[in-house]
């Protein structure tokens, strides 16, 4: 574990900062002041302006300007060597001793923060296996819950691109099929059990175009981001067989503003848990490639106070991202920079270590207290629901600034 | 039914031209002279080099060039209005009786094509009933064949866009995880039920960010394509529980380069079967929202002769892209320009007119003989695959050209 390395901007100093210069997390910003969103890097309660320092020579990672433009898919296709010499240098730049420049810094609390890349496309991961089991006990029962395959193989099925938005946009109460257990016939109508899923997504910085193994995979990663897949369970329960989950997923996924890179993870990496049943060759892990990432999910009612609903952390995941993104390439599919790859809901072994409402409530049978008094079975109109990450360091935190998103009423149908 | 439009291309008045002046189909082609691939309109044996005319102003479709790159994304994005213009001076300039320009032709023999569009992202339907029941019967017996939720909800999925390949690609044999009912687990190594889908696929031309109606929907959709949805049946068997198809088709989903315009397909609607169970009124049709379109598939050993191993038409669909579509949107899914739909496998009620070999080998129990007296169950290496397709007019015919691809060896895996 490394020390906090201390920066002349000095809310970066802080202990309980998000944004320490051992992180430096890349995002796009924009004033409202009439300039084009840019990238930046967060540092403290600040944002060091890369555009301005770009034009400034401070930092030039190519021969063209790429953080000019409200995406990091250009800087990402710059490759791993080009990732690694912007990091040292920032941290040159921003470390204390060196020349303070604070007409480069923008208040984080005055900018609105945009999606950090455009998203190629959106994979989502089953990788938690308290989360297999607990679902699959309330879809199938207890005795069908883990699938045969899911010891063996990192499943995941393909998500929707569009629907990924940035922390802090709203979401709209979807419409959809409906169908209760003894109802002859499904109905359209808005969902009843809208849910949240607190999950890691793994950014690809670097395309392929073919099978990669695990440790290539690992090298592909750009950098993580809090990811929330908002889930209709009453659609997605009358919709999923046998094609798997489709419109209970396409309404929104919201991920964090901030994608904290892979080499800022570096100091907790750790591994994945003991196998039950040995993995084939192609999946082995060559190294730890899970991180230790404290998370926790919190709910706000319209014009209320927050309650923590679950603490977890990314190590309860069985597979990793590298080993997701091995096997996503193994029928020969080809990777692009700014795919995206949500690990699937993270639970614990324990009842408030779990990262759904489906989870939480069991099926809307358990209804949760909230600290107001509330209950709570699912996502109700008006509440705000806030992920929030961090690896947890000596006098430091390596964190994801927090990843929100409040949900809206239903709209008319369009028929 | 409309006529033959005569044009002053002599070949694209022949009865047998899949792209007479009735159809003016949009792809994209490179000539391998140095020259960037760019925006072309079949017509005949010849293609008319749009960027050319674009540079003589003969088509003007925006102040700024659209034509000059390898997509019609930009020119999709114009819109309806933009759409018909350009059919409509396209049908004036290469009409018989206006000025003939040979100088702006190019002939199909001498280019190579290249992927139409960009594709957005790709969603694979599972709309032919006769499809959906064989296919059930194999993976689940009979009885349980068609999914409770088939008859009212256009099943499909999120698949995966970076594999959309143009028509000549070869396809290399997939690696993947493969376990018969009878094996303790599973093995890593290369698909032995590797298949083919013969589908259409729908372009969509005009975004949306909410839901939209199925009439809304029909107007979105810019054009249709052929497209053969390659698919590992071993590697799905095993993978497809409970979240879908993942890696089974993930390694290469091939596409027609012409995109066959909604406009010339207007002669050829016809109305979805008759409904078993009533639709939900968010999936009603206000109008016939099928084509007529005749489907053919042709497999050629290599060195050999094709046989044509299925005959089906594009009516045989259940549901029209457009239910696809408004369904799709009915999350509040945003929808982008260069989406493509795919329509799911079309296969008719006989043995003769299934879309797989998965259906038409009956999962190899029969094997199918070729004409040269050789059997098939699936692809064999050096198999060249090719649909075919046709909306048949009198005295002329709305063509697709071929959709077709060789499968090549697996390759060493990465591990």
């Amino acid at each position: 574990m490394t020390d906090l390395i201390r920066s002349w901007v000095e809310s970066a100093n802080a202990p309980d900062t998000d944004f320490p210069l051992n992180n430096l997390p890349y995002g796009v910003f924009s004033t409202g002041d009439g300039t084009m969103p840019r990238c930046g890097v967060a540092i403290g309660d600040k944002i060091f302006d890369l555009c301005a320092a770009e034009g400034e020579d401070l930092v030039t990672p190519s021969g063209q300007p790429v953080f000019d433009v409200p995406y990091w898919n250009d800087f990402m296709e710059l490759g791993p060597d080009a990732w690694a010499e912007l990091r040292a240098r920032l941290t040159e730049l921003l470390s204390e001793g060196a020349e303070p420049r604070p007409d480069l810094l923008v208040e984080q609390a005055d900018v609105r923060m945009q999606l950090p890349f455009q998203v190629a496309e959106y994979t989502d991961f089953y990788a938690s296996k308290n989360h297999a089991f607990n679902v699959g006990s309330m879809f199938r029962g207890p005795e069908n819950a883990l699938p045969p395959n899911w010891l063996h193989i990192p499943i995941g099925y393909n998500g929707r691109a569009s629907s990924v938005v940035v922390s802090g946009t709203p979401v709209t109460r979807p419409h959809g099929q409906l169908k209760g257990p003894d109802d002859a016939a499904p109905r359209f109508g808005p969902s009843q059990r809208f849910d949240i899923e607190l999950e890691m997504g793994a950014v690809v910085g670097t395309a392929s175009d073919g099978p990669i193994s695990v440790a290539e995979a690992f090298e592909n990663i750009f950098g993580y981001v809090l990811l929330n897949d908002w889930s209709a369970r009453d659609i997605q329960a009358w919709e999923y067989q046998p094609l798997g989950p489709f419109q209970s997923k396409a309404t929104a996924t919201t991920i964090s503003p901030w994608i904290v890179t892979a080499a800022a993870l570096e100091p907790f990496r750790t591994s994945t848990p003991e196998r039950e049943t040995e993995l084939l060759p192609y999946l082995a892990e060559p190294a730890p490639m899970l991180y230790d990432i404290a998370l926790e999910v919190g709910l706000t009612p319209q014009g209320g106070q927050e309650t923590v609903l679950s603490r977890t952390n990314a190590r309860e995941l069985y597979y990793s991202a590298a080993q997701q993104l091995a096997h996503h390439t193994s029928s020969g599919c080809p990777m692009r920079v700014g795919d995206l790859l949500g690990s699937g809901t993270i639970s614990g072994p324990t009842k408030d270590s779990r990262g759904s409402l489906l989870e939480l409530s069991w099926g809307g049978k358990e209804p949760i207290t909230l600290d107001t008094g509330e209950t709570r079975s699912f996502v109700e109109d008006g509440d705000t629901l806030t992920l929030r990450g961090a690896a947890i360091g000596d006098g430091y935190r390596i964190g994801f600034g927090a990843c929100t998103g409040q949900l809206m009423p239903a709209r008319k149908p369009a028929h």
